[in-house]
């Protein structure tokens, strides 16, 4: 294993809208002796990666200096501080890629993915991981087991998405399930709910090859969305998976008014509905229905507590075959074609190496 | 105490919308041994009859037949059946409304609010409870204690209505709360709020009177909202209760679409959102603040397990003076004027006296 | 189908301890318009069925008269009454065999199982299914999906019981869990906990052979407990599972002292401990242990809504093999001989076929 | 305000089993940016002191060197560290003495109680605060509104044991609650029950001068346990309180085995048990009771996220008037004989001011 001299640190900065560079970042160094220093094998790219680049903002976050994009990543210790000892150089492991402040009401009270100081890896201001070395606290840094490879580590960060999610639909065995959207959080909610036992997963989305996929990896149903209105798609649904009554659980991973209305009408009185999927601001809801069917609504933002060490435990017990979401490896110098591709919107997700992967200098 | 025979069984027909007419309904009879028939006492005027009366229909409940209105109310016992014995003659009673079928899967579950064969006075087609002697089972037939009067019982109905709002927002001592909206329902549950111990309880509407009798009971502030956008009069209440961070919960008991954006903009980080308040099938809704605030939105509808006795028990400790809510007592004969009087808006709460109220036939 | 007349209604009685006589009971007859007669299929001895007829009491519950025996049954619908839509003649049905009163607290509050006027077959004073046909309401019958056989239908009511003690244990995938006591119920506990995603299920009892069957089941890990102290044995089974910190859930299906405290020593500092074998009234019990570990400890009884619905959809899903639990299947008419066999305890489940079974008559 | 240097350090030793003794201890200095120094007003005396005083150990924890006991401490702030926003030079402040990890699965999951790296104010080896001077995090440092007094933030500390207990109860207003043991987290315990709404609090004890007590703080009802079997003293409380099927809810601040027993009789069906006072490490433990009636047993151990915020709050409105169970307050010169004197068991609670304390050193 190199030294940390002999590692690049070029690093994919987005210095404005639609403006990509490569360029050498200063190495980290250990500053608090619970951290490790990671260098990074490879990093998925990202819708929200995608829309920096192409907006410069995501919600009040607003792309102020340059940044380094990235942050769904896995990567091998290549220092340990003087405290750590849960890690040591030379472990793979996945990234979680937000640092919350361990102080506020939020991280007390176990809700750390609400800390209003949370420092997260490529959310302005904080540079990302399309990096060469990265530093964490040994804490948010999850050793993966033998049995799972490094670019199926790469998936951890969006299947724990989509473990939070389920988390706060509160999955169990025998439950019905609605999964509107077939990108890749929905695929891996889907995925995550019949791990959860759910009896019946059906997932819902306008594109009949994500639906493929969907059946491929989870789903009992999978439903082609038609361009009626969200009672008649409600009806056609519930009909196709034998549930006059209505789902018990609709996880909405689409963000889109049609779907989120869609899932209102489609799930039964007393049941949940969680909005993990991005979209606009606001939509046109049906809150009467909320109310009178009394559905639990609940948000479902990044993740929390444990929800790594399941995404990872549902890996490497084969419950959730991450692999076949991965359409595409690149080279990091490839990271700006690869943008471009994936904005196409075609392909599930694309990995793109670190830029010492391959080098020799990151194994064991 | 009176014969069954002697009693009028008049009664207030809706026969389409915006006719009324009194009619003797024919008397019940005991037709379960679980069972007891109530002579009415008084009613109060709810929103939902007005609407039944103005309309003919709220949601997909349609006037189809002619109905008896009226459904809160208190009542004495006439007569009880075999295996009755919880109640005797002469016991004072608060009625609940709406019988479930005991058999279906969210009445075995416990939420029997939820019961698709909900039989629910003056929900058509079931008659309602402004006539002389009506039909229920015995336990949803709450015996008062000595210390609430017959009238304070007619306000247990809307009261519980508070209670299930408060019980479904999960208020706990120290918790900040905002009530959208003091019509009956707001005021209950901003006085509920605080019998949950909420250490803030802001009390929003549009009307200042109102805002006034919320002080009286329960809010520790009050807002009068403006004709701003919700950020800003979320903004402005934060100010105004010193809670930079946002409130621990909001209870939309209004349903109106400005409301319910500012309630959304209000609520903390992780808080909860409950809409108990009825209004248009749909809004324009912050779905997105939702989604990275990780708020939890519960429907409240009407009530259910211990929703009655609660209230009830709030009443006779004197936490809810629900008596600061009555506005007028009326006489059966002047039900159609009470109408007109409600539909006005001004009065917070009217009463019916029921047609045998005041006759001597009722009492002990 | 044959008619009502040509089926037998012999039935096992229990006469007093250690007195078992078969005689004919008179038949039933449909009484309320929501019940069903069903015809008996199988039923499977439970031990407290084997306790009654040694010591003619569990608990407070005492024999006083003559008592059918038998409550884990399977039959054939031979009747309905006019309100029943759920149920058709000739529909196969595992058969919940406790009905409460649904009006008091605890039936409202969707906690049936802790209903304080159920009436529980082979319960004093109430007749058991060992007969040929048994009277029910038609929402305590659920219909069998045709890849459910008869014989493995007579398994739902025990495996109802691990399924609330699961849910008791409020397990979700990822859990490590121990159930101690690997008879039926602890068998099937542990299948359940495996069906609900935990990821370690140790299996820990003093006979081997039992253990082999746990390990066929549904085991990760199976430990034969030695005649040492309650630590020893925990600190062993926290060995063999990999766990330094303790099992997140403890499931005791053994009501044995030792189990019990070796349970508590086992579970991490805030984990679940559900107590759902029965035993001694008493035992010597580490109550520290479970304050400074802040332990949740909660009792498990029979099952509520929803119990029946999951187990059968284990069954039918596969997820729950309960074919290999039944050791022998027994003619009616040899059932005597199953008790004495059944006391012996080499074997995990007999069942015993109705009288009517195999004479053609309760087949559509 | 003086400087730091001005400051004695004096503290009280724990030398070994039933050896105290004064002697300055080296004064302690920022180390870390979130840290401030406190100088110390007033410290409760602890059944825990007390114990460690005459035994040298609590459980598994044993004294090993010489160790400063105390925990229950109210204190100004001398100095903040440079990363400090919430507290300034001056602010009084409650303590909460038990700083946590913050980075292992029981801290991140907002079960900071629950840490295993726990750092516990005189629990062995970590010093305690009957000191002059005392390093703490900012976030455990609370401070008190001007309407609390020094005084009253010393039993800030055993009122946030108490707030926990009772949310482990998981009270809700209405419910009937008994709480077994009248001493200082007894009496709390009843303060709190009332605060969350129960509508009874019976107090049980055998001293009848803290039942005099207990009711002068909050129990609706009291009760002299009798030296008679614990199914009598339960049956004798049921009676007294009206509640015939039990109460909903049973705190155990005593530890001793017959309270323990009678709590477990006493619950209803379905009802909440929780463990908060410590005794022997094991009991004669009614574990079919628990089993039959699906009790929910739950350990309460110190206190976790926003406890001590509610124990101020409560304090602050006056809800729980804590300077009631302060039985006297004592110099620090006066310490030893203030340990005898608590060591005899006739009085609530005994303080003792810091060593500064009324040297106008420590006043703004």
């Amino acid at each position: 294993m190199a030294s940390l001299d002999d590692l690049s640190n070029l690093s994919l900065f987005l210095n404005a809208p639609l403006d990509l560079s490569f360029d050498e970042l200063p190495k980290p160094v250990l500053q608090d002796d619970h951290d490790v220093l990671v260098g990074i094998n490879f990093t998925g790219i990202c819708g929200s990666d995608i829309h920096y680049w192409q907006c410069g903002k995501i919600g009040h976050f607003q792309l102020k200096g340059r940044m380094v994009l990235g942050h769904e990543s896995v990567g091998t210790v290549l220092a340990a501080g003087s405290k750590v000892t849960s890690l040591k150089r030379g472990d793979r492991v996945a990234l979680e890629p937000g640092f919350p402040c361990r102080r506020c009401t939020s991280c007390l009270a176990g809700k750390y993915n609400l800390c209003e100081d949370m420092q997260f890896a490529a959310t302005p201001p904080h540079h990302g991981t399309l990096t060469g070395v990265f530093s964490a606290p040994a804490d948010f840094c999850y050793r993966l087991p033998d049995s799972v490879s490094l670019q199926e580590g790469a998936l951890v960060e969006p299947l724990a998405v989509a473990v939070h999610a389920v988390r706060q639909a509160q999955i169990t065995p025998g439950l019905s399930v609605a999964v509107m959207g077939a990108g890749p959080v929905g695929l891996l909610c889907a995925a995550v709910a019949r791990a959860y036992g759910a009896s019946v997963v059906v997932s819902v989305d306008v594109r009949s090859a994500r639906l493929d996929l969907a059946r491929d990896l989870a789903a009992t149903h999978a439903y082609l969305a038609r361009d009626v209105g969200p009672e008649e798609n409600a009806a056609a649904i519930r009909e196709l998976a034998g549930l006059r009554q209505g789902v018990d659980v609709v996880i909405d991973a689409s963000g889109a008014e049609a779907s989120i209305r869609t899932g209102i009408q489609l799930v039964r009185m007393g049941g949940v509905y969680v909005q993990v999927g991005m979209g606009r601001d606001d939509c046109n809801f049906p809150i009467m229905a909320l109310c009178l069917k009394e559905v639990t609504v609940r948000g479902s933002f990044r993740y929390g507590p444990g929800d790594y060490d399941l995404a990872i435990h549902l890996v490497a017990s084969g419950q959730v075959p991450v692999k076949k979401l991965i359409s595409r490896v690149v080279a990091f110098d490839q990271a700006k074609e690869a943008f471009d591709l994936a904005a196409k919107g075609d392909l599930i997700k694309i990995i793109i190496a670190g830029p010492n992967e391959g080098q020799g200098v990151l194994a064991k």
